[in-house]
């Protein structure tokens, strides 16, 4: 999918949310365990209840793995029904050496059909170079991550630069992709950092992990952090994939959605975007 | 596998050598393709061929990923046929916040049994602690990697403490795990380095790609890294696996292998660690 068709979705649906698949077994409702595949059930019950309100899913791939190549098997199915106007993101914060990371892109954009993937920054621009190559797939750069962990590395002053190596690490990569086909995750427990970010890439979509359980601020981000395109994807998973472990999740799931939509709306319509 | 055990058998075995399992369907002989999984196969023979002059196997997942569901099911395959004594990584470079780190470490120490994981430091303490907690795991950190893009942002200079990214990494890294749990990652390519590495991480394994197709020398790397216990896996991949894509494959493998195993024998000798 490309930038324009990213925007025009976030328009047409009054929504820059992502739902985060995280699905764990051990969380999903009982009552799925007696179908063949209980994981693509629940995903597909969560996109069948939500895909009008957001305009991104977001598969994190541990949970998949965790589960072995069953669960590799899970996901091919689920991205195969998520609806073509929905941006999907293979959340895997893969790199690796220039060969072996164009593997990685060739699972998750061709094998996967992904239209984007997260990458760790660390074995710098042969790691993530490969990415780029793709017409219409997106690198998702981790920048300002939302755990606490995000203090010990990327908030170090860098030598020569002055500033911290989360602010290196996304003008190096903007020498390398453009804002058609690169984007940042930033996380929104950061919000003192936002504004910093957003003065980096005027022009980028941030993905930002962190709103909800992790204790990030959806209004204060949303004004700190929109552009004239919106520019932000904001990812929620735990609180509406798990909004109910009954057999109503999938209605208490979009209950949630919706109250994230609205809030989204209006947040756009104050920006003047819609 | 604990330390005891690896340092046992490399002592046993005369060899340091890891041998990459980085099995490309479009690289393996063509002879192997009537099978009915020809990269089970192809790793399989290798195993066969060469268990004796290795302590370490490493599959690198992106290969085994970029075909999807199957290609992790010929990796658990494959896992299962490595004998007991022999050291597995899994060559994943994963990194996420702390529960989800969590269900990574379970995919590779718990359902695919492997003896430790490569991770990427960039999202800092809650993305590598997850790996710890498993006995006779390991968690083995990028520190200095070996391509180009190593340059980027591992060597900047990290104000504060006027040293490179990587030895912050690695010295941060040492208040998490031990030399009982952790090793790094050092790209032989970075000879100049390795007098620097070896100073920061005396006691520490490391793993070191890059010897071979990449340019990296065996010798000056042992000279410089080894210590008492060897304390160096080196990997060799594309050198050995590729030896040959005729019917003889495995036999051309072993003889690389083999080469590679009468050097390090004779370092291991010189150092009078044998």
């Amino acid at each position: 999918m490309n930038r324009k068709k990213l925007v025009s979705q976030i328009r047409k649906k009054n929504s820059f949310l992502c739902i985060g698949l995280d699905t764990d077994i051990q969380k999903i409702p009982k009552h799925l365990l007696k179908f063949e595949d209980p994981i693509f059930e629940f995903n597909k019950q969560i996109i069948e209840a939500t895909h009008d309100l957001c305009v991104a899913y977001k598969p994190n791939l541990a949970f998949y793995e965790s589960l072995g190549s069953e669960g590799l098997k899970s996901l091919e199915k689920t991205i195969e029904i998520i609806p073509n106007d929905i941006f999907t993101i293979a959340d895997a914060k893969r790199g690796d050496i220039g060969n072996t990371s164009t593997l990685y892109a060739r699972a998750f954009f061709e094998k996967m059909n992904f239209d984007s993937v997260t990458v760790a920054p660390y074995m710098g621009k042969d790691s993530i170079s490969p990415f780029l190559g793709f017409e219409d797939k997106w690198v998702i750069v981790l920048a300002l991550t939302s755990n606490e962990g995000s203090n010990d590395f990327q908030q170090l002053t860098t030598g020569g630069f002055e500033v911290p190596l989360y602010e290196v690490v996304m003008k190096k990569c903007m020498e390398w992709g453009t804002d058609e086909n690169m984007m940042f995750v930033v996380g929104a427990t950061r919000a003192n950092d936002f504004e910093n970010v957003r003065r980096i890439a005027p022009n980028h979509f941030f993905l930002v992990p962190g709103v909800g359980a992790q204790g990030g601020d959806l209004k204060s981000i949303a004004e700190i952090g929109m552009n004239a395109d919106c520019g932000l994807l904001i990812n929620s998973s735990r609180q509406i994939i798990y909004a109910s472990n009954g057999e109503n999740f999938a209605e208490k799931a979009r209950e949630e959605a919706l109250k994230l939509q609205i809030e989204m709306k209006s947040l756009l319509q104050s920006k003047n975007i819609i």
